[in-house]
């Protein structure tokens, strides 16, 4: 059954976790790049993780194919500007999804992101060209169905969803927004219904804020897609990371980015609370982004196991809730095996010389800059720039 | 060449990570009964583990044998009492990490660790055969050399040692303590002398506690041996949580073990910072336990990549002090590309509504309990169990 | 010159800081009833921290009249119903500020504040007579203008104000609101429209929130007025507790109130930043409520010592932003003789075993509560009550 | 009855608590120099807080005469060097304290603490000297006993308790040191010891820091003696601010010394947990010093009252474990009036930005001078500095 049929039918649908981030810690993806290389370098180390991903419970695996566009891949100056490479890199992505999803009951799903072309003001066209590029191969490839994912602006994103539109497939589309918007001031509900009239079936939201802040961001979505009387499904993939304090443009701006981040990583416990929300607001493909591991996934299909009628197969090596203590010899960690205790636990971070939150970095590097941005004069980052370079 | 050659040599031998939490993540073990059946069970994902710790620069590879002995195994009702099944996990771990081993040039070092025998009371020839069997494995499989890890009596570890040595092979003998010494309150000092006089060529501590605390313990040891004029090689593999908070046991007893332990994970920077001090402090192997990921690893393998000459395979994923930001679009995080950055860097939680020490758990779970601990009336676990016993 | 001349003026007007939790401190007011009978029982203490204000700068003193109203010292049983003793708290209370008034160039104020009559649903002309038997007392002692302060419902505080204005002096009124309004909802700036109307020449807030905090609501007024094309001065008195945490309802509803409120308490510096903010909104009648001690209002008076051109008596024992440390023998301490240091400190609580945050207390304390409050399926407090009843 | 009828007796005697941060708070002294010429400059601003402290439960008023020795108060500039008004201060004092001591029951103690004279290198004879002059007119205002407090070296102690002797009087000695001993190295019990044999009949210590740490310092005070077959009462007179992360010298080396300790400002409760464990330790001269203002001195007397006999005249103002909250309107507040609540609450600070502990400033302030510090290369200040010294 297809992405859609079972959407339709009501079933939950699980996506997986963040390559990017786990990859890093493994050894095999470079923070700052970010490019997805791996898939020919280290097919190995690509296939496991979608294995553990899987054996978690992902109903989905996307295509290691962040980032994996042309201009980006020759942009980070990972493969000497051959043509081949890009398209190597995606095939391959897509040879490993799939090798793995068949040993379960998973669909591979195609994904892009934004480009570097967007950002550099290249024009429709051109930006249309470099996704279709990417299409090409998962369309060559038959994956199952294509997302959109990772877009800090909603014009970017409807042209990706209107390129994956003429494939046929069914298309998902997430952005990586908070409830103040894209970076042009486009609010989440307005983006919402921009991506439903591309086409896309599946809206949501992807990284750069933690999952009680991109709930509420697919609330406005939902909210806007009512108001507008268009249907659609609600996805939210985001971050594994405690973010209160950051802005409007996320995690990026926040100082631990991306090295020093390991004091807000989310607790399974953290998760299953999340998947219980997502669920309450009618949220039905619910995965993770960036510092999801399997275990983060497991929890989400260990909370909804109610639901779907089934445990992950992973779960043979987990108790609910924390009940393969309860043979520990020492009492009081026996008294942990319960769910009270772990709903209720306010973890320590053994760092009393660090605060809880941090202010986010900013145009305050340079004087002025940060109260530009609070003052909000700037309402895009274009703007910002603008404001910016002027007062150099 | 083999361990003693290298280190005394005065080469630095840089250890491999934790297995039981990495693999637990990824939904390979179990916790509570933390046993190694993965390697018979998915060997792909043990060897894909043991790869990635070779890459991020290990030079030694433990086999994953640890509570791999057969009473353990048997006590924790994995494997329904049948005596191959012990051989089998064990076999399997020696080829794994044999095969790994080989494609770079690591040593393998077969493990043991403290027995439910011991605990039980069973007598030293008893105690002793359970380590024989597992030695008897290692003998076949040709390991490179072993080690005797994980133990809170010193007395256990004594007589493991004294097991391994009857191989002819080097061992090293690590044990879980803290400065407070072993669990019948033995200092650090004294349990070094007697494990370097029982056979061990290598000591120190691994597990139950912080970079920060396992090196003040290793001091001890240095300072015993040096009283007591012993010659060893020095050893450390804490924990890669932050732990200032907890008591003599170690992680076990704060509140957050094993499942809310995420905000206390430390930083590939913290590991640097450790790496530099083990270094200093004259530890010549140093690796890392329960908590240690491959990027832990890379870590220490940058820290003293000066004195070791060379990179690890994975630093071609990892920019030295957050280099490979040095190209961000954004000015602000362009600027974190320096280690002075991510030297004075104090992490935020975002958690505000967490603390950031806890109290440890105790025998107060019952009325009087944490109070004979704190009082220091029991010295030992034993007395400690005797008396909230006699409190009944 | 009256208040009113010297706000016209431009003139910056400094209050005084808050009497309840700084007599409580010492010893003579109740928590719970904060009722001001010391005024009766021990002048010479409400005396001396009225003297002490006056030295840290206030330009106006209130007379120690909250809560002084009839209904509410019958109310909380402190003078078996003899109506000599609520004219006499009130009567001794204008002397005690008067008499230290005279001591330097400082205008008194009465004040009155929310009564138990309104919350008991009595009708207009009865809250009105309670508010009008107070001003009586200060006609009679001839105060120099009138404050109605500490108002939840806007409704009452206009009732106050035109009780107050039938006297023909100057009147100020303070509501202790948030951003989100007052208890029936109406918001901060349709609040201080009603005031004005009222006849209030000054308008603001008082208590409840922190500075910032206090601030947002008092830049809504602001707002507020400007489009109603309305003409007031602005006020704020903060309270000096740190609040980032607080509900609608402030801090009253924090698990600290109040008794454990000792680590949100603010620092002299914070008071600086607070006291350069709220003179940069426009607001020219700054000073604070509960937690406010002298030496708070006297980092008002430095702060805006530049602007008002002269330092306030109590200077003389304090040097500016650190500078008496810089004869102190230790380099290091002296090293703190500066702005820039104390501008820059995120002083530490001492406490790892607290969070940096609480949630509010709430209707939760019974099954629904805190869901209905969060539901804002009620908007006022009486909603809240009823909906709490009903569920019981 | 006299001092030591009362402790010899069994009697609980309840020290006053900080009169120099109380009134640097109300605008009476100055932080840095910390003289107490208000005795003459404000005396009703001296007498109030006495007044308040006797009201709190204190069954002792010290003169507020600390650093009003010659030297000091000639050193740091306030007196421009006149003779009388050493004398001046010293008279004031002990007239203020002796006119509130007679409105209850109290004794009045006549206090000395440490001199630039000692410090400067003068010998004993002179600074001798120095403490006879202050003993001269505390003989002349009849004080009812003398304590010597505040000193860093027991030396300089011993020579005060020595002149303080000369007079036939009771004294008692405190030093402001934690559990690592004097600046020249000398344990707290061998401290103790010498302060006995010097004359002193009662022993302890006081400021620098927090109960906890002063209790440790005190027991191991009190095992001194015990061990050199001595008897003496036993004292304590903490900070009332949290400061686990403090080093040997106590608080002044903290980051936050002297204006941004608030977020350390201990509650009520706290201080009813310090009574209490100081009582449990023997200890019968229980008091306070920085930071305790007259609530914290009533909680003393509340925690003790069952054992004393009789609540302070303060507590009418006080409800016991915030029973006066008992009819608070709202359902959450009326539950905190309770015990349970108070002993269980871990307040909150309100400040996410700032961390629980602070790292002690220090000789690091010039490159190697905190390691050296740590090192414990130098054991004394002395040998610090000159340490110090030969590195610029």
């Amino acid at each position: 059954q297809g992405i859609l049929e079972r959407l339709d039918a009501g079933e939950i649908v699980i996506g997986d976790g963040g390559f990017v981030f786990a990859l890093e810690k493994r050894g095999y993806v470079k923070a700052g790049p970010w490019t997805p290389e791996a898939t020919v370098e280290h097919p190995e180390a690509v296939r496991q993780l979608h294995r553990e991903f899987l054996r978690a419970g992902s109903s989905v695996l996307q295509t290691f194919t962040f980032y994996a566009s042309e201009d980006k891949l020759e942009n980070r100056g990972n493969y000497v500007a051959e043509k081949i490479s890009c398209q190597k890199v995606n095939e391959a992505a897509c040879d490993i999804a799939r090798e793995v999803a068949n040993e379960g009951d998973a669909l591979v799903a195609g994904g892009v992101s934004q480009t570097p072309s967007y950002l550099s003001c290249k024009d429709k066209a051109e930006v249309k060209a470099v996704f279709r590029k990417q299409l090409d191969i998962f369309m060559k490839k038959n994956v199952d169905f294509l997302i959109a994912e990772y877009f800090e602006h909603v014009e970017e994103a409807v042209w990706a969803v209107e390129v994956l539109k003429e494939s046929g497939k069914p298309v998902a589309a997430t952005m990586c927004i908070g409830p103040e918007g894209d970076m042009h001031g486009v609010p989440p509900g307005q983006c919402a219904v921009q991506l439903v009239k591309a086409g896309a079936s599946i809206v949501g939201v992807n990284c750069h804020f933690d999952p009680d802040t991109c709930l509420k961001t697919v609330k406005l979505m939902k909210e806007g897609l009512q108001a507008a009387k268009l249907k659609a499904h609600l996805m939210s993939q985001p971050l594994a990371f405690h973010t209160p304090d950051c802005g409007k443009q996320g995690f990026i701006d926040l100082p631990e980015f991306p090295f020093g981040l390991e004091p807000r990583i989310v607790t399974r416990w953290d998760i299953q609370t999340y998947a219980r929300k997502a669920y309450d607001l009618g949220i039905r493909y619910i995965g993770g982004c960036c510092g999801f591991e399997p275990y983060h996934i497991r929890a989400i299909a260990e909370e909804l196991a109610p639901e779907r009628g089934f445990l992950p197969e992973a779960s043979e090596k987990h108790g609910s809730w924390g009940n393969s203590l309860s043979m520990h010899t020492k009492p009081w960690v026996r008294a942990r095996a319960r769910k009270e205790y772990w709903e209720n636990l306010k973890p320590a971070s053994g760092r009393p010389y660090c605060p809880s939150m941090s202010k986010p970095d900013g145009w305050g590097v340079t004087k002025g800059g940060r109260e530009l941005m609070q003052q909000k004069e700037a309402t895009s980052e274009q703007q910002l720039k603008e404001l910016f370079q002027k007062q150099k």
